[in-house]
């Protein structure tokens, strides 16, 4: 088969990861004898200072005619303590998102049987967790009106929904659950949000059209706290922009690390694979980063074209790395650990 | 000395545990000399079954006159799922933070050794927890102008900061940091959001009236993080209602019940104790509620009317209750247990 995927490494350890990514993938494709025409753009800080935009037309314009889309991280800290600059790599970030569609982020949470030890909740509690997080990505507080009155001395967000919007990331969650176990948690602030109110009157009109599916409600403040007290509790959660936001950086917790988290975001034609750690500046140009979660992007990637053998061995060489301890230092235990890249490097041989 | 405070028990286990509390602060005035006067006033579902309104004028007066306010829980699930109902629990709870000007809500979360094994959280993470997380209360998306469009297909909800709101919030946070560890956590969304921005100019702005305060910003989805990771890495929080309302009850894991979660809402004359769990109606009525958190509440009632030593023999006895065992069934361990109102006769007879 003949894939073309835009390439977009982003900032901070964006480039490195992604490096190990297209090792992994080209090992992939050269086994099944497929063609991996891999498109490299810009984006985030790194394209700021290239062309001054986070997400340019030309970058648009490759993603827009990509088969998909693979992603590293975007961010860089000298715009975050500064809250006048103008232009932002998180732009980029959420145009691209506006600008492909990409209304659903779909972020798995599951543990890993040889790092269970190693997150901050106890064994028992986490292992067999098995949750996909659907973030609602277009919409929300993050595309609504913003912006400061009184001379600057009040400021203000919007947090708007339209029915449709919260309808076709319901029918995801709905597919999703009928094809897992059925269990669906619409995850909200309707005691004191309007916005809130609709996406739960919205979900309950569409529960006739699900019979099967069996569908409960619950406050954003309450699944803060559930999903760390029993994770096995959540089948499919799916909810709005900013709460998704703030759920799926805490359900990383129970995977023990970040480093491992993949994500989707699909919608329209062309979908974008990404890990959901961020840049992490500290780390960038050091070699030090771990790739898996983006690897493992790219196994949802392969899975989302049907090409379930291959997204299988790409699951199976990750799962082999972790049990012989072939990571990089984040996953050592001050053991032995190995560099970004020869992990890449490791897994890409292992293929 | 002689108190005036308001008693709003509220809905489902409100009762339960503000009866408990009672107990508990009666025995400490008699043994120290203090006059109560409790003054109940009706709040919540409660309220709205007796009179349409869930904070009515009435209660407000005996709150506005009190020396403080003690207030159990709020709630009740024939609203919840029902997105059409025009007066709701809530809104009184709101209405009460409003008129009251509690603008500040102050949770602290920390460990009890005898209870560290509950939380599912490791014990080397949790052990030695003290972070207090204070959260704005009567601005933000929670009173910003919201409704619907086009026939009710789109709602909206606005995130509405103005600096002298953040500035007032923010100058208890420095207060409190000074105090403590000299550490402060400003809590935001600023690269994505305008009202964050704000945050974080404001608080900026008031580092150097602090210069002996180390002041970090972090984003909400990364704390949602960390704050389960390593809770120690945190001193002061301050954070706006919305972000507040998610990490308090996030954090109540750390302390492995939300049964013992005390706070404090405070800005004007005024200052009101609530415990942080809700109503929970499953248990209303059948005497297995937790009072622990109401009581612990009213602990930091006496603390802030400088009565130290009361505040401390409520401590010591809550502690004394927990290490031997006089527990209600959810701290039991399936072991013996007692009734909501066994523990508080025992609390009480103990003091
Ligand atoms: C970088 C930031 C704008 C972004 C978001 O909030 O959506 C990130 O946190 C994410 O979750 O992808
Ligand atoms: C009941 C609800 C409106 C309230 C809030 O969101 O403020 C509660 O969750 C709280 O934290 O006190």
């Amino acid at each position: 088969m003949k894939l073309n995927i835009a390439l977009l490494a982003g900032d901070g350890i964006g480039p490195e990861v992604i490096d190990q990514a297209v090792k992994v993938c080209d090992a992939i494709a050269k086994k099944h004898n497929h063609d991996i025409n891999w498109k490299p753009a810009l984006t985030g800080a790194a394209a700021i200072d290239a062309v001054g935009e986070p997400y340019p037309d030309e970058t648009h314009e490759i993603c827009a005619n990509a088969d998909a889309v693979l992603f590293g991280a975007i961010g860089h800290p000298r715009f975050d303590n500064d809250p006048s600059a103008k232009v932002r790599p998180e732009q980029g970030l959420l145009k691209m998102r506006q600008k492909l569609g990409l209304f659903a982020n779909v972020r798995p949470t599951f543990t890993f049987p040889s790092l269970i030890d190693k997150s901050p909740l106890k064994r028992d509690r986490i292992e067999g967790t098995d949750l996909i997080i659907l973030r609602e990505l277009t919409g929300g507080i993050y595309f609504g009106e913003r912006g400061r009155k009184d001379g600057g001395n009040t400021a203000f967000d919007t947090m708007t929904y339209q029915r449709f919007e919260i309808e076709r990331l319901a029918k995801k969650g709905f597919d999703m659950a009928m094809k897992r176990s059925k269990k669906l948690c619409c995850v909200d602030k309707a005691n004191v949000l309007e916005s809130s109110r609709l996406w739960r009157e919205t979900v309950q009109a569409m529960e006739k059209d699900y019979p099967e599916v069996e569908v409960t409600y619950e406050f954003i403040d309450a699944v803060a706290m559930r999903l760390i007290q029993w994770p096995k509790g959540y089948d499919v959660i799916i909810t709005a922009n900013l709460f998704g936001d703030i759920l799926t950086d805490e359900a990383s917790v129970i995977a023990g690390s970040m480093g491992l988290m993949p994500s989707s975001s699909v919608g329209s034609k062309v979908s974008l694979y990404e890990p959901i750690h961020g840049s992490y500046p500290q780390a960038a140009g050091k070699d030090i980063a771990n790739p898996l979660a983006t690897v493992l992007s790219a196994a949802m990637l392969f899975e989302d074209m049907n090409m379930t053998q291959e997204a299988e061995e790409i699951r199976r060489v990750v799962n082999k790395s972790l049990a012989e301890g072939y990571v990089t230092e984040d996953l050592a235990d001050g053991g032995k650990s190995y560099k970004t890249s020869e992990v890449g490097d490791w897994l890409a041989s292992n293929i």
